[in-house]
């Protein structure tokens, strides 16, 4: 086979974008269920948010101008026309010299432009207060549509459905959304070697590790993992399954087998399946260098090392994107976003110039800053990964780095 | 009702745990779906991960020593065994100056303690081959075992099953495991205010937003929401559903109403419930201050602010730790790791001493670092919760910030 040489991670992302055709389907939810899922498109707020000017303290609701000049010494006195209920209109509207009880979250009764905090008011009958403070317009108030506007864009398309998502949907009263169906990721594992964790392995073979971290990887990113099963370093069943998943999934993962012949089976398969085929054999990255990069009729097609840890990483960098987002990051700013941990390494750790090293650290707070440990061993040792929470990047430009220097990191 | 002191937040903490029992339930699922879960306790593997010498390389299995002073001028000569097949045993076991061909992954016949790469070795003739450079035992190799070690602990409990552990657990052949059984987290809104969010809002009406932002913080730190729905300012009738939710929920969430009546509702009935009731009423954070702290019969209750912003900041601090991880943080250094990113504020900030300020930001990779963009808005205002990334801290030790200071941040 032709050799490729060894893409940077941008390179890599932008040669998939240039030739993939990822789906994105809708689907309508009831807003709760949208939890997680990326929005289909922009939505708008039918309504204001509050639909009325509204309270923020307890107090007074009074026209500000009639608070003017007032003072301790010298009082706003002021006629109480009535108290304001929760949950109700006014029983009336501003006149001069007239101010409504009103509680926090209360409706400002018509013409009522500021409260007066209790605070700042005396009692001097039933019927009447003393205002001890002016207050200017506007102030102790939010005023309708101040939280949401009708017609403002409340959650751009795309965006993941946090909590605070959730709130404004309610806020504005959408309680159905469109939101892009999860993409359908298919896991397949290669290699005579590997059998599933329920078998005990016999001499030679080890269990199926990849499909599961995967499966999980895929799960947190919001989307479908399937899971294809082990496929034999054999040239004609692979292609029956990956021909299979090619009509039902987005997305196709392959990982492992670590021998030569089970990475060459999985190049001729890939191959055979469609155009353009593969675009990249190989990323400057550690661990993952060993990467297959394909698109095949538009579905991105990844075959991932065998490796456990170099698996994961290469997923992180190359299909996670994909998933969360629809899309890779457009620059180099937006990719380092990725990566929004800023520590400190904690031993010298030695790189190569024009290769990206991403190294598994335990991450701890102590005199006042964040301290990353490296996790040493081989990228083909899962238990590192279990005791790794974050992953560490060495930029390109560096030929390592000294104990005490600031990395960034991605938390996994 | 008796003043009670702003507390700090870890002061919070430490009073909430003095006198809280949470429920440690134990639910054994599939290892697959444990994907989230908090591991119920430690977890060993009953084997050695991998369960056999393991070549990392394509080349060939030899004794170290038969390549001792071998060079491109001097190559070592060792007969050919034979092949090493993929998830098989090897056909004998090493003898003196013999070598066997093996693919990464491949099993080291019995005696073999190293590998030569393929491209430090030249054939002769099918059955002979010259090694131009020496291996030292233990070379190429992963030694059995030196993934997981049969006995090793690979998860401790309460840690929460992310992809690589569930790698973990297939590579050891663990398919089951004990999880936490999520908390239940009933959440009720208060207000005669607040109606739900498929109702349009008459006069004075607000849609229930805490519900749902609660519901969906509730999720996504992997426990069990209950949506308890929205209670007026009504004692006996709060009373009725706090006293069912006591029989079958973990924790409570009261929120909002934002009038002095809905509080005071609220804490008259916490306080009948049981004992200890309310611990402390005020936090000095800010948003977030008016927060009623109280342990019912074991059972954490939290009277959370009316405003949407306030309700959430008080959550991440006070109710999220006890979900992720069954405990508050035991130190500053500890607390201070869930604000792992450092990034530069863009704006001055005031805060006032003794007070810990959360501030809604942006965030965004620019010249090299991370900028934080305060978004402004009052605490009641969820769209700007929507537009948030992060929640930055200002210290109870500082009166502010100034751009360009570096302050730590949430991811929310």
């Amino acid at each position: 086979m032709e050799l490729f040489r060894a893409l940077t991670i941008l390179q890599s992302c932008r040669e998939i974008a240039r030739h993939m055709n990822v789906p994105r389907r809708k689907k309508t939810v009831p807003f709760q269920e949208a939890l997680g899922f990326r929005l289909f498109e922009d939505v708008r707020s039918p309504e204001d948010v509050p639909g009325f000017d509204r309270s923020t303290m307890d107090g007074y609701a009074v026209r500000a101008r009639d608070t003017f000049g007032a003072s301790e010494s010298m009082p706003a006195y002021l006629d109480v026309a009535g108290e304001v209920f929760m949950g109700r209109g006014a029983a009336g509207s501003a006149v001069p010299g007239k101010a409504w009880r009103i509680s926090t979250g209360g409706m400002l009764p018509e013409g009522c432009d500021a409260v007066v905090m209790v605070e700042h008011t005396e009692e001097l009958d039933a019927a009447t207060i003393g205002v001890t403070r002016p207050v200017a317009p506007g102030e102790n108030i939010v005023r309708r549509g101040e939280d949401i506007s009708a017609g403002d864009l409340i959650i751009p398309g795309g965006q993941v459905i946090r909590p605070q998502e959730l709130g404004v949907l309610a806020a504005a009263g959408i309680t159905g959304v469109d939101v892009v169906d999860p993409l359908r990721v298919a896991i397949i594992s290669t290699g005579d070697e590997v059998v599933p964790p329920t078998r005990a392995p016999g001499p030679g073979q080890v269990r199926d590790v990849n499909s599961y971290t995967l499966y999980g990887l895929v799960r947190r990113a919001g989307s479908l993992p399937v899971l294809s099963g082990i496929v034999g370093d054999d040239y004609g069943r692979l292609k029956d399954i990956m021909a299979a998943e090619m009509t039902r999934s987005d997305i196709i993962l392959l990982s492992g087998g670590s021998s030569v012949g089970a990475r060459d089976v999985s190049a001729r398969v890939i191959e055979s399946l469609g155009s353009p085929g593969i675009l990249f054999h190989g990323i400057s990255i550690r661990p993952g260098k060993p990467t297959i990069g394909a698109v095949v009729e538009g579905k991105p097609v990844f075959g991932l090392p065998g490796h456990p840890v170099s698996a994961m990483v290469v997923f992180t960098l190359l299909v996670e994107p994909l998933l969360t987002r629809g899309r890779y990051p457009l620059d180099e700013d937006e990719f380092l976003l990725e990566f929004p941990v800023t520590a400190r390494i904690t031993r010298n750790l030695r790189s190569a110039a024009g290769r990206e090293d991403f190294v598994r650290v335990g991450l701890r707070q102590e005199g006042g800053q964040i301290l990353a440990d490296p996790v040493l061993g081989k990228s083909g040792l899962i238990a590192t990964m279990a005791r790794a929470a974050g992953l560490a990047r060495i930029p390109p430009d560096l030929e390592g780095v000294e104990a005490g220097d600031f990395v960034r990191v991605k938390l996994i």
